[in-house]
């Protein structure tokens, strides 16, 4: 096959000319992707994902109709492009999936028990991964081929990733294979990323940063050349989608998390410009940040897993000095605006691997304020993030944990209730006891819904279920709670075992009523 | 009130003439021990602990029959002696306490409601104390009276501890006044510890710590000498008991692990020496270090939160070079035969804060082998370390979490059964969901029984209950778990909600069965 002429875009960002020398086409690598295989992307949270040979890959299965006759084990630091895992997994090419994921078709498989899928937490499953905990049981404990997203190759062969680093350096360290791809259609991120290596112990060291904007590391990820198997121009940019505003019960939420804030200011126990703040994914977070805009706190820093459009608006309202994540995963029109205004921006954000991004070391160190939503929370602050009625698989853990572990401030933010398909308030998120357990009672300090917000800190699990049911629970929720509570309680203090009171075999009698009835609020009696 | 005579022993270890001084009786500091106070102590698993103080605060209470009317909230690092805390929770003398506890009537207290407890993790528990989390809602943002035990006053006014150092740092860091117990009765621990202090984010600096041998501190813990309001002499050791001896069970589980450490060495996961270990307490730990020093490793590490007799095998044995941790919890004949044999062991050994000895940031650095028991563990692999049938508080998470969530290899070894009242097999601790949770599923590596190891690395839940249920549950329960999973599987996978597949609402019918029949065996069909 006649290999591609470079383009003078592709030859301004690949100064090693041994690498443009392996610039090829996808069809040029297809033989590197046996049924089988175990392969590892670039990427987290839908950007800086690998798109020629995944959609080259996917069109090939589809033209040739071998479906569930690809399949492979796919390991990404977090969830890539619908257009990539999303179309492969309804195409039936993947077999083994970890540690995330986001799409109908992949969660579909993963729950329909065609996909196997495990989540890990996110800050330790690239070091799992270089410890050869999940190819032990293969004979070159490597992954086959790895295809990752650059901007740049430098001179020395290293490459700049894009707008996200992930667990690149170590898919890359565990590689067999290395395909790049170079994509010509974004800015070069030169500059943007700090990148460390992973060392096994016992020779591993401190992660030296004592604040959001320290640098440890270098500025792209170092590859072994001989790796690389092929290079490919990449001609189109992440395909992210817009966000959805704020509604109204987000930013109650929004407002009462402020308010505690300030609380915790006034009383010294924050300073003025609080503590590096890390803010998941979704609505209620975009509202939380949109409130800080509008609060009064300034000299602000965020130390977080995504940074998202909400943080450029933080930074133009000149309330935030400087964020630092493992991924910027902006909407199309918040990719726009970056690019367009890269000099005012790239001196105040910083992109680190995942593993440091989400380190506990760091985060318990810098006394991050750690928020997020989980799938229900229950009455003694423990807390589902990842599996519906126990069972049903959404996208994984996360950085849920990671942050929630060890953050100085442990948040939890959800509505009260979400609609059922016959109930505007027929789903509950405050119940009796999580019919999963991602978050431990250990690990919270606050819980917040549009009704209010319950500081659980220094509380035993009676006090904490008497004050979360009272400020965070849906009126109508709020008596089916403290009836369930309160009958606990006394059955279980009669018998000597009232340290956190259940009715064990009742105990899930509120999803039941969801389940069969289709409202939790159906429920008769405890 | 006429001031005691110091000893000679008493002044060859007060060093600084000013704390001399202060050298008093019991019943002259009763007056700042009002009904009510926030009180803390020194100690951690029932060593170290202050003795005069406390004992003489109960007899106060029990020769005035003032049970119920002197109740205080305490904060101990974790278990303190027998004679102290339990013996205040039979006098009612405890109206609060965290983050752990041991002994019948305290528990007993709890579960009935009396005594208002929480567990947190260890490590975090002091930082929180810190943080002022505890103490928030008191009007001076202090603890009352902080009670310590002292080996040694320096001439700075600085304090060498005795058998461990738990929150002991952070403790008097929060402390209005101060009460120092220096015990004659032991021998001075001078060296023995590596003491860093608390500071606040944005201020906190890593840990520099590469190797279990590292200091990074100083010898004594710093104390403002001007809170200090009394200096009573202690005269008599650490109440502790002698060890159980490991039983056939316990071994069996030490042989399986042993087994797997040397495969996972064989295969180049681990060094030849292993890597730093983590072991708790009781009779499997025990096994363990006692099937360590029959193993052909050597040059062994621990890095742990209490050192045992066992250790002193493993030292003696020749193929332990070091260990640390915050506490020596010694049987009396283990702690003679530390003290006759202190210069042998002195330089091997070195104690330091419970932050540092279970800090996420130094386990997962050290990549440190974790090792626990639990109260059961669920086919999925989470885990159950504190509240037996969901409510029923044991002593307390203690630092499983700490050590579980962040080592390299998280194991938990557990009987496959144990009796209930009525039959030798009446409790599987292989159950189809925990009733508490403690430790997730992203946490643990591997779980072993008498019967086998089920390595759970890389697995999806299905794959993981599969294992789980085939290496590790007992024969009696194996049939009645495989079922569970079998029609949980089948139901989950045809609603498409199988990645974790549960049937919700009959999931604790064996705890069921034990309840209502004396066993879960007894279960009927799922």
């Amino acid at each position: 096959m006649a290999s591609p002429i470079a383009s003078a875009a592709l030859k301004s960002r690949i100064k090693r000319p041994s690498m443009l020398k392996k610039l090829c086409s996808p069809e040029d690598l297809l033989h590197y992707f046996p049924n089988g295989s175990y392969i590892g992307w670039s990427g987290f949270t839908g950007v800086g994902y690998p798109k020629k040979m995944p959609v080259f890959l996917a069109d090939h299965v589809e033209t040739n109709n071998l479906q569930g006759r690809l399949r492979y084990s796919l390991f990404v630091g977090a969830s890539s492009g619908a257009e990539t895992e999303n179309r492969w997994a309804g195409l039936d090419m993947i077999e083994r999936r970890s540690p995330h994921q986001v799409g109908k078709a992949i969660s579909k498989g993963i729950n329909e028990g065609r996909i196997t899928f495990f989540d890990k937490h996110l800050s330790m499953f690239p070091v799992d991964l270089v410890y050869g905990f999940y190819t032990k049981d293969r004979p070159s404990n490597k992954l086959d081929v790895v295809v990752v997203e650059a901007t740049e190759i430098k001179e020395d062969g290293s490459i700049v990733p894009g707008a996200s680093v992930g667990a690149t350096p170590e898919l890359v360290q565990l590689a067999d294979k290395i395909i790049i791809e170079v994509n010509t259609s974004i800015p070069n991120f030169s500059g943007l990323h700090d990148i460390t290596m992973t060392d096994l112990p016992p020779n591993r060291k401190p992660y030296l940063i004592m604040g959001v904007e320290d640098r440890i590391g270098t500025t792209s990820i170092p590859i072994d050349p001989e790796k690389v198997v092929g290079v490919l121009e990449s001609d189109y940019p992440d395909q992210t989608s817009e966000n959805t505003p704020a509604d109204e019960a987000s930013q109650r939420i929004a407002g009462h998390l402020i308010e505690f804030l300030e609380h915790e200011v006034r009383f010294g126990r924050l300073p003025p410009n609080l503590l590096p703040l890390q803010s998941g994914i979704g609505n209620i977070a975009n509202a939380v940040i949109g409130g800080l805009e509008k609060s009064n706190f300034k000299n602000l820093k965020v130390w977080t897993e995504v940074i998202q459009d909400t943080f450029l608006d933080l930074f133009d309202s000149g309330r935030l000095d400087f964020a630092t994540a493992t991924s910027v995963r902006f909407s199309p029109t918040g990719f726009d605006r970056f690019y367009r205004n890269w000099e005012t921006y790239k001196d105040k954000l910083l992109l680190r691997s995942q593993q440091v991004s989400n380190s506990p070391e760091i985060i318990r160190r810098l006394g991050v304020i750690g928020m997020n939503t989980p799938v229900e929370v229950d009455i003694y602050a423990h807390a589902n993030s990842t599996c519906v009625m126990g069972s049903r698989m959404l996208n994984g853990l996360g950085g849920s944990a990671d942050f929630l572990r060890s953050s100085k401030y442990s948040i939890m933010h959800t509505p009260s209730t979400r609609p059922s398909k016959t109930d505007p308030h027929g789903v509950s998120c405050i119940v009796p006891m999580c019919t999963h357990v991602d978050q431990t009672e250990h690990d919270l300090d606050v819980i917040v819904t549009e009704n209010g917000l319950a500081d659980v800190r220094g509380l035993s699990p009676r006090e904490r279920a008497r004050v979360i049911i009272d400020k965070c629970a849906h009126d109508v929720y709020k008596p089916i709670l403290k009836a369930y509570f309160e009958k606990a309680e006394s059955e279980c203090l009669r018998k000597g075992m009232g340290h956190e009171p259940h009715m064990l075999f009742n105990t899930f009698d509120m999803h039941k009523a969801l389940q069969e009835e289709g409202s939790m609020a159906k429920i008769k009696s405890w």
